[in-house]
């Protein structure tokens, strides 16, 4: 990344890929079908923004970080135009990736005041082989799509605590606080690193109401925790994960309703470049709320299955082809009530440039 | 700030605060309650920008400056998200703090075209221990949220001539056309100093509707006049400021209200820090037209004391913690009209980063 | 350019002019009235972005641009608020000049994806005494407002490829997807320059309908195309244009209605300036459908003479005076049809600066 001055850096990353995509990012529905598109984000949100570090002395350290995300297909702000309603990113706030300030040392860690990403979005998209892509990646699709998730990825008006790392241990605490929209958010995570293995847990609770989408998609009050685990065998790193979403609906519609998760990937180095596989399921044993037909998301149950092989060009860029299939199970309205399955794939080919 | 090459700055500052507040910006109504917040901007407006300056040779320089406001609790853009209706500041145009192109010469001046600051509002931070505090600052609140003042803090479409010092006293003349909405702006500033010594007195007057936020926040035809003097005693640091806020209402609805504003304050170099303290009022004598108890502002009296301490990490970083007493009388409908009182303490601390 | 490192460029332009200008920039209508305004973008749109290359060995480039209008009068996001509705350019997306992420080498040209200038836009600007000028520049606006003409400026969701340049011959073909929005767009561009002569030939067919205004102005399926030569004498350079917009109107009001463009300029160099003069022509013999007699845009006739002169304080910083006579002859409602003609005068004064 450039440096500006005064230890700030002007960084970014565009992202765009070409192909056929069947249905939203939340999921296929029983009307999807397959459309041509150009898209920006295939594996990596396209975003730019400002970040920097001022040594205070002592150890102490001041930072800040200002991040904006973009569609890079249309050059329109926020983070995806390809999620169905009621969720609107594009109305994110404009640095809705990061808008934070804080201070750190050695000693006794860092806390930071602002929007700052959440703790499962970061856990989930730094321990499987897709990484953050909303576009073919299982995991993030899994988790943070067409489900009944809260808090979105990033936490607006919260505080967060980073332990230091020791002995490969480190912690986080968040906390989002509700001003008087909802009852604010909670998050913990903790991870442990050691050569080839990491291990990490991510615990939060949501109660915040989504008055910014990159606050949350819904307004409901949810618990979720996702166990993660990767092995780097250098022949093939395998990514595992467990975690469960429970739903327990609003105030005015509450409800009990949960949703297990897990995910396989493997990430295979080949030439310059690395395969890619991903397999994940979100399913509820639980009688979920039905919906419209025309809804997506797979509310009883969704399966997505990705392959693909990501060239690296050099350290700053690399292109990349991949295919998913994605296949949901919904239950719909009107009466009679009944349970749709859907299925479909999207495959692009598409380049990512960091600056 | 750092330099980006060709004279290019790229610049700006991130201040959050956590705490209870109690009211909006624009002053405690009756049903104000205190609740837990992180905002931005406790001292100073968060913002970032791009500004230039191109020697041109013979004296002659070229500058420029595009400048965004954003609120740096939730990354959206904009001044703040605590201004009670019909403002709605969140709405401000991107580069609402500055867009202007100009040229000066160290013997005829400086011209310059575009959005820039107002004279009024750059008297006011330039002139007060806390700066441009929207949050805690007592006389930036008194004279610019809650109350009648028309044409905010930037004029859009203006043209701006600064004078150059001359023996410590130097001179501004601002115009903002109205392009057919309204009457257009006037304003105009001429400041003395000299050593310890200064002081300014700034006048303008606003007929301009607000098309945009950033251009002001009434459709009412004011006059406005503010005359700051300050001396450092190097022990301490006082400012005192008295002025005069003229609302001549609207075609449609004119009146003739006469607001007197006036404000005490000092900076107490203490250790690596400052001890602020300030109290500002703004009063008419005259009878303001009723509002509904919802609304704040104190359309008869608004008072406001703040004191804290200001904490420099370094030239480019401080800490501080700030208590503010908000008190307002507001004449209110429905009949049979009555004066209501309200006060409120608001209180934080928080964390500031220029880059 | 300055370099912010990595061969990152932060770069841009703002250019405000002040003067008396009549009707909106799609042309004067019988109600137009001289306005005295400040005007953001008076020779060039202003705007500010990122852009960069990445060498990635054996002739391979990788680079991107991030650009983003602004109106530089109010410091809002968009190209304009000048445009008549429907159009309305300050919904323009926050990346709308440019929003690409591509791979170039010498041997086999360039491929890009995402937002890119259409190849329509690129040779009007490119190919006129008047450069980009939406506000005085003759060939711009009788191409590009006021009329039926779709695809806008930039095109989103697109591939665009350019060859290399072969004995001065280079040819550029042009895709944006539909993304089920209408049919997409489809443009193509050859050109030739040698020494003083350059000419150049683009044709487009547009589609897609208008989700985003950068994409467009129109819903119409529209078919133009422009051939341009420019020869310079070196006292006088001077350009000419002819072209064709062929409307075919909508599937649920389909039309077919024809315009003939046509454009002179010449740019003389005076001193350490240049005297622009331009005239530009768009004509239908078919009949156009009747419109409001408050929407200009001369759906009949317009015609445009612009005269100034631009002054080079270096070679980032021109100011600039510029004279317009606008003449517009529109086919209105209601019963009984009748055809309208209105004319008005525009001038100004201004500056512009690179940065």
């Amino acid at each position: 990344q450039p440096a500006v001055g005064n230890g700030v850096q002007l960084y970014g990353l565009v992202d765009n890929v070409a192909g056929r995509f069947t249905g939203a990012i939340g999921g296929v529905n029983a009307q999807s079908q397959s459309v041509s598109k150009i898209e920006g984000g295939g594996m990596s949100t396209s975003h730019w923004g400002l970040r920097g570090n001022e040594d205070l002395g002592g150890g102490l350290t001041a930072s800040f970080e200002l991040s904006a995300f973009f569609r890079s297909d249309t050059g329109a702000g926020g983070r995806s135009d390809a999620l169905p309603a009621p969720v609107n990113v594009a109305a994110d706030p404009f640095f809705s990736r990061a808008s934070w300030v804080g201070l750190s040392s050695p000693t006794w860690g860092r806390l930071r005041m602002g929007t700052i990403i959440s703790q499962l979005f970061l856990n989930t998209i730094n321990s499987n082989a897709f990484g953050d892509s909303m576009t073919f990646g299982p995991l993030p699709l899994a988790t943070f799509t067409g489900g009944v998730l809260g808090g979105g990825t990033s936490w607006t008006n919260s505080l967060v605590y980073d332990t230091p790392t020791y002995a490969g241990v480190s912690a986080t605490l968040a906390r989002s606080l509700s001003e008087a929209q909802g009852g604010g958010n909670v998050g913990a995570r903790i991870g442990y690193a050691n050569g080839p293995l990491a291990t990490s847990l991510v615990w939060q609770n949501v109660k915040k109401d989504p008055q910014t989408f990159a606050d949350g998609t819904t307004a409901n009050d949810t618990t979720a925790w996702q166990l993660a685990a990767s092995y780097d065998f250098d022949a093939v790193k395998l990514f595992a994960h467990v975690g469960h979403i429970q739903n327990k609906g609003t105030n005015i519609a509450p409800q009990n309703v949960g949703y297990r998760v897990w995910d396989l990937s493997a990430s295979l180095p080949v030439g310059a470049g690395r395969v890619l596989a991903g397999y994940a399921v979100r399913k509820t044993s639980d009688t979920a709320a039905p919906v419209p037909a025309t809804v997506a998301g797979g509310n009883v149950e969704r399966r997505i299955f990705s392959l693909g092989y990501d060239h690296n060009l050099s350290k700053r860029t690399d292109v990349y082809t991949m295919l998913m299939h994605d296949s949901t199970q919904t239950r719909t309205l009107p009466v009679p009530l009944r349970v749709i399955e859907a299925s479909g794939n999207s495959y692009g080919i598409g380049i990512r440039h960091r600056f």
